[in-house]
């Protein structure tokens, strides 16, 4: 790589992921924020949307019509799904990398999609390529991607948290529990009834029992793991709060196991893995709030004869973000960490 | 009954469950508030421990050394486990019915205590007479009962959620999983680093993993449903807002269940129980705040073979304080639902 | 009157207001809610729109077409401003007494509104005889009232925290600053950037600086106490809670005045107002959370020669819908706090 | 300077500042953290006391006594009042520069302080050298300080927010009222009634009237500026949220204003200060959270002849911890937003 520095776009300046993604680039030693566009705010600057940036990031957004000709090396589509895959499509002889951070390309196949999405793909060839970006996993397919399908944020947690053992063939498949609490940003930055203040404030609710999409997400790549199909019953929650993704997740072990070989079998299969932090203590939302770390604790409860898995995300950051560029230091050769290393901000 | 009040007592006037118990009687037709003691304020008004009450409940603390003799009808006990049982002792042959809102004669007998709660106890004999207070369970008991163990507040919500699974034998027993989450205030007033603000605020964390009191609770509750002993796996969290506990409890069927049957069980042995609200959409926390509701929804997934099963209430009103009331006027013969039908709090 | 009791009509189902009178009127003890309107949810349960009220208010909506024919006592409007002047106008020959909780008939005059508001008033006529609903200040007129317009939230606590400095002309007019903080339920139910979770949550603001509506109604309002025009310093910020209004007001004394004094005034002009309690020591916003008090606070600064008047109340209640149920208490010579003795829910 | 990184102490690991200037000195290309003190957890890693810190800053926390024979070329002290100066004095013939981040050493001299603080200053000689590091305005003496008495978090929102009013001469200074709201951060990280979360969740109260510490801090400052002794009125309050101070300050111009002239004073005021944004929108607390910026927004109201001026920082950031290292980069002749250039954490 010369000296040029790496020139990334943008697709999607309004909502959390686009910011978000701005935050962490801002800094990112080997990155050029080269443009950013909005179809619905063309011309303005990126700060007048998100006035933290002010002085920091006052790019002007331009149109995703000018991605093609800008001369770009990684383009992160930070849209809704239906409407990402178009991008794709269009940009199918492109020379720069895609990071697709809707669910438009996570999934095995287009058949799957369409039954769990409610619509048709439009650009089922995209699946052809497509990666599925959690770097814990995945890591050597991702270095060769041209197109990322970045995770969605609660199959980060729900995976990391139950990985180890699908791999490992520790335990019962159908015994899958998945308790998942999420913070209102999961939901849009658009406003609606869901993310009312005073509808989340003092307030807790189950959602999208027994059909969240992310459901056939978590399945699939557990599945991989395994090497058959499986069934997880994933039930997601809302929590009064802006970030954080807490994934509990409980199984029935095959055979024996002990606390001690628990723990070494997640030891073992995250060694080396810069952003997972295996506790002994049970990890908080606030101690990876803002950034890249995933914290997996895990239990095993003698008297019940089942396994406790806990894992804490930002569910924007490695749940969207950050996770992103993670994979696009992957596929560039950078280091893994570059421009991610940044604390949590808690309190 | 002749025309005189019911004379009331509440020991124990610093924490939440005192003045929770307070705001409800101060509105029940039938009560006077005789007595309330603290033996660190005495002397000082109620309302200046608790502010709210300004003009409305001035009554002086006193020492609950007045308790014997101020002729009470009803004594609440608003006190930590392991205080109560000594009052209870030095009161076995008082008149007045007792309402313990402690954890001290919750269960089946003091070996039980002893080994879950790390400490001998040092009343065994109250254990003979004391009477679970679970009103949807135990109505009849109830209103014999002289001693009253009012349910913590996770187990009214846990048992009330599985009940009618495990009085049908509709479930594998050991599929159950119960994950559930609290407000703050189930921690008490007490200030510590638990429940300083920043700890709690924009946070969520597990706790307790495995070995929580309220476990063995649940389990001797449902187990009697059963008239066999069961093991549940209980996992609490913490949310960040003050009043809410929501259980969502997962449970195998037995045998083939559609959503039809599951819910015509439901509603079968709810029949006629004024304060659990069956509903079709998913309940939240701020629906029962503040209230005595109990708002329970349940679903069967196909897709996984598995019961979904989510209650929510107030820990301190139908966990705690307005849970103690509907005792007390089962035991004293009252309509359950006298000075109890106050609207939730919403927005 | 007969055993027959009131029969109350609340227009407007979907908002906070109309859930809050509810919430109140539900336990009134002369009141029977007769009818309740929404245009857009005609036919619905109002439990619908609202489940906490499930198996208590059940009650079928209706279009207001209905009000003029259901031999109603009292109807309280609880719409929009610019709404509320055309059901006035339509029912201004009928029999029943109206409340209406928006700001169409506050001010003095139609001219001050369209200035005020930006646009034409549509029935001047119906300034004529509307009474402004301050009952700690108006009572008497109120007494007599056929329109009452309820104060707006911002307006109760400002006037009421500086009542008695301007009815003994005690303060320089022009020195007075009225720093006001809001909870969000201020801004309504209706989903919005200004409402979003995550705009409100751990975030907080100022807004409406120099010319928010609520100014000119506190202005007119001390004015008349003063018998002259008066201008104020007023700036609203918006508070990251639900429920709660709370004032910091300034001002600057015309002479010499003591601690003491302050206090006295204070207390002669309250005294026998059952909703206004003084306080010594600093209120805070949930002291006075779901109920009709408002708290003040005065302290004069001998450093500063500057007097500082903090009042607080529940937006919700005595800032719109007990304050109307206060209202109708004195127009239908009930008690005045009939029905509306509920303690604030703390914590 | 030489290759070898500046070898900072951070004196008090336990509390919010001591975390908060770790979180950025950690990504500070220049400095190297190389001892961290701590009375009560001697021996622990620091991250064990804020586990966000896993994997980053594991260092070993030693006695402050260390810190003589550590080489280190500034310490900071993240101490209470009264603890600080102890420490100062006892390194008074040590090399290393002071960053205080106490109340020990701001005030004018020592009587000042006794007065304020309740309890005699034990090292008066130590505010001979000390320099009040707000780089805003005292840039010059802070390149050239061996001890920085590091700003309170409201002086700094407050002084700033008036400064440019004051230089100028352009106000009436007996006019200026000061109404702030902070975060519960700045109470502390010991647990206590205060910052209990349901004392502070879901409330908003006053405090300190008329007597905060932080009143005379404002008052000195404001007047170097004046170069006469003023006075303000000052009012803190408490907000239900972590991080972040709102101050909103009025003041009577001395003539006659416009909305222009007003802007181009603190424009030229500010003019090439990289953390103060000057805003004509409304800045929220969110725009500057985790960020050493200061957003400022001045608004002159016609009607009321009054300036209103506004700012927001993070009390922990640019009111502690990031201003005490853009005090660092002063001293050292480092670029003055070395290692602080981080992005608010919105949402």
């Amino acid at each position: 790589m010369t000296n040029r520095k790496i020139r990334v776009g943008i697709v999607g300046a309004s909502g959390y992921t686009g910011s978000e993604l701005a935050r962490f680039l801002i800094h990112h030693p080997e990155v050029e924020i080269a443009v950013i566009t909005s179809e619905s705010h063309t011309g303005k600057p990126f700060s007048v949307l998100h006035p933290q940036f002010i002085g920091q990031l006052d790019l002007t957004l331009v149109s995703a019509k000018e991605i093609a000709s800008s001369s770009l090396d990684v383009v992160f589509l930070a849209l809704p799904h239906g409407v990402s895959m178009k991008y794709v499509a269009s940009w199918k002889d492109q020379d720069f990398k895609i990071i697709d951070l809707s669910g438009d390309f996570r999934l095995n196949n287009p058949e799957v999609y369409a039954s769990w999405y409610n619509k048709e793909h439009t650009f089922p060839a995209g699946f052809e390529g497509a990666v599925y970006g959690l770097p814990e996993i995945h890591e050597t397919d991702i270095k060769k991607a041209k197109l990322i399908a970045n995770p969605g944020c609660y199959p980060t947690a729900a995976i990391l948290a139950l990985a180890p053992l699908y791999a490992g063939d520790q335990i019962v498949p159908e015994s899958v529990v998945i308790d998942a609490k999420s913070g209102i940003t999961g939901a849009g930055i658009k406003a609606s009834a869901t993310n009312h203040f005073s509808n989340v404030n003092e307030n807790f609710k189950a959602y999208g029992l027994t059909n969240h999409r992310h459901t056939i997400e978590i399945e699939e790549q557990l599945g991989h793991l395994k090497q058959k199909e499986i069934k997880v019953q994933f039930t997601p929650h809302l929590l009064p709060l802006d970030r954080g993704i807490l994934v509990t997740a409980y199984a029935t072990p095959r055979g024996e196991i002990t606390q001690e070989q628990l723990q070494s079998i997640y030891k073992n299969f995250y060694n080396g893995r810069p952003f997972v932090r295996l506790r002994e203590d049970l990890p908080t939302l606030k101690d990876v709030r803002g950034s890249n770390y995933c914290d997996i604790h895990v239990t095993y409860d003698n008297r019940t004869d089942r396994i406790i898995a806990i894992a804490t995300i930002d569910n924007l950051a490695k749940g969207a973000a950050s996770q992103a560029i993670q994979n696009m230091n992957l596929m560039l050769g950078l280091p893994e960490t570059l421009g991610l290393m940044f604390n949590p901000l808690k309190p």
